[in-house]
């Protein structure tokens, strides 16, 4: 295996970790929850803010076309999970925009009411349908939870759809969205994926396996900042759906404050209310990073380091008997390790004392994440080296340790 | 009548208009669409960015306590519109806020399934309502629009809901907050008042008069910058009911991440997912001029400077005729002055040539906005001289006025 060194002086992205403003005194491996910030973003914000908004005012809202901002920076999305022009809009939150296809779903599946959601799904996905369940009742939307491992033997014959993640938020297990993504619409189900943890670190590729709807965020491995918009992607076969929150930013003439809503012909009908063009102008700048790359190289990247990673592992006599829970296959790994430990939460905490910033899921899983356009080899040489220091000594063991506080 | 200079050599607000970064080119009258950047913005923004993201990362959500921002700047707007600590949530936007109020109202009242709407309401008010009907159906979400001039001879006997705006954005209107709220009281109903044209620039006083809840944005007067967030206020007694967008930041235990959704005991149970820091960040240093002055001085300003309008308009042979749409009466003008003109359109692109910035709407009014903590009176003085001349002159017959194109 070659050394750290050597694999970070071979990396082609190196380039593009030099455009991020990383502390010079953490290895931050936790872009999986919240991406870094890039000098692109800083300066988009300065603009935006200092000329857009400060001087030029309300008429921003046309000069730098504010208006169309939320299916510009979905185009840019659009281009990394491999959807076409007009099928993502960026806006809203996750949560907001899954109620937004589930109800589309639904309303093309009339008169099915299954809907299928996956156990192990990120929690905000499955509260969302258990609210429509509970607004719309039993009878018109019944919602249950699959295990994924399921899902291939699943009879979805009388089922409206299917909801579940691209990668697993807990153990990074990556799905194969190819294959259940055709096994159930054989059976008539539509599907809708969470690209929270997959979109911009691996292949997703919508449109070539005939995804009909898909959610996800952009401060994780978008690296858009803290509370990020998130977005939807609506197949163009599937756009004729009404949105159940149609808001005036939907409305097909905006500015002629219509009495009666009247939805736009394009993804645009999904819109609602104004959106945040502070948060709009800093994704679309951290979007822009993306161009100097392809999402074929970053995935290479991504599945070396969590390679290297795990080679690592075998070094140290502390860390080679760890549990890891993210499969070691290719196909199934998304960009992130998860190492199952007792006393998960004292080590994620004597690791971030030492600048490794990890963090720790419920009960005891400390995650790893690798975000291909800054992480290094290097990182991952030193988050093992301080791990199996750790465990070797049991430093862990110590009071500061051992405080239990919110986590994030 | 004392000279505009005077005015302003008196007002106590001046020194929080140096607060403010407006372009010298400019004299700004449209803070009612889009409120004005303040240093204190800057300034937050730049922390946000570069300390809290850029540098401590991950853990800023507990270290610069993001996770709680929807509640802190809820509990700040809370204080400009009489709401107690714990009934506002800054989050999302006005159009979503005001599905859960629909949603959380219709679940108190019911069996009651009739929904009165505002006619003249801003239009994505009552598009939500009418999606809301769409998606539950008529029975269990009749939507009827009355006129605001009907309400106080309504019979609201079986009505669940009236939701109305406090202020007309077109004519400026001030609504009897008070007399209206307890008509429909009396009669069993629960009433949603929009405060998009009134926070911040009106006497609101919620809790005073027993309103049931509320929403609004932070964009126009209160000055959080462009899409900034909404709020949404629910009184205490009606927390109970549930959040029909239940996501995962409205969870009892957010990051216990547990299977079902089970609401926080608070305010904190109507958010549904991760909110944008940056606008938040935003929004609490706009927020934080207010605590310079109070409500009943701004209040003060903006009616002085609205009677100052109207004595200017008298001053000009071209300008005493023009239909005045805003009431005079103090009791029901808001803090804008709507006028009606032929060549609305045309003049008020003239007006914006001259860098009086003002706006249109269709099909015939010019708005003049007047946010007291920036507006001076020499502003207003000077916007009326220019009005005079351009209709005076018949300079806005000119082609280049006459060419329409989006407008905001």
């Amino acid at each position: 295996m070659p050394s750290a060194e050597d694999l970070d002086l071979a990396d082609p992205l190196s380039n593009i970790r030099e455009q991020f403003d990383l502390p010079s005194d953490k290895i931050y491996l936790d872009g999986n929850s919240l991406g870094a910030l890039s000098t692109a973003v800083k300066q988009a914000l300065t603009k935006t803010v200092d000329q857009e908004w400060g001087n030029d005012l309300i008429e921003s809202w046309n000069s730098h076309d504010w208006i169309d901002a939320p299916e510009r920076v979905g185009n840019q999305i659009a281009k990394l999970v491999g959807a076409d022009h007009g099928e993502v809009l960026c806006c809203d939150n996750l949560s907001i925009n899954l109620f937004k296809c589930l109800t589309a779903a639904l309303e093309i599946q009339s008169p099915k009411t299954r809907v299928l959601v996956e156990a192990t799904h990120f929690p905000t996905d499955n509260y969302m349908a258990q609210g429509l369940s509970s607004l719309l009742g039993e009878e018109r939307c019944s919602v249950e939870a699959v295990a994924v491992s399921d899902l291939l033997t699943t009879d979805f014959s009388d089922v409206a759809l299917l909801s579940l993640s691209h990668v697993d938020y807990k153990t990074g297990e990556l799905r194969n969205l190819p294959l259940i993504t055709a096994k159930a619409q054989q059976a008539g189900a539509l599907v809708i994926w969470d690209l929270a943890h997959s979109a911009g670190v691996v292949n997703v590729d919508l449109n070539n396996h005939n995804v009909d709807m898909a959610v996800g965020c952009t401060y994780k491995f978008l690296n858009a900042g803290p509370g990020a918009p998130g977005y939807l992607f609506i197949a163009k076969r599937h756009q004729h759906a009404r949105n159940s929150l149609p808001g005036w930013m939907g409305h097909a003439d905006r500015f002629a404050f219509e009495a009666d809503y009247r939805p736009a012909d394009s993804i645009r009908r999904f819109l609602t209310g104004t959106q945040s063009v502070l948060a709009l102008s800093a994704t679309e700048a951290a979007l822009s990073l993306f161009e100097q790359t392809s999402i074929g190289q970053i995935r290479a990247k991504s599945l070396a380091l969590s390679d290297y990673f795990f080679s690592e592992l075998n070094e140290h006599s502390a860390t080679k008997p760890i549990s890891v829970i993210t499969p070691r296959d290719h196909d199934s790994r998304g960009s992130q390790v998860s190492l199952k430990l007792d006393h998960a939460f004292a080590v994620s905490q004597a690791l971030i004392s030492r600048g490794i910033i990890v963090d720790f899921r419920e009960p005891d899983i400390v995650r790893f994440g690798f975000s291909p356009l800054y992480t290094r080899f290097d990182d991952c040489h030193r988050a093992v080296r301080a791990l199996a220091d750790i465990l070797h000594t049991g430093v862990y063991r110590e009071p500061q340790f051992n405080l239990r506080k919110t986590v994030t």
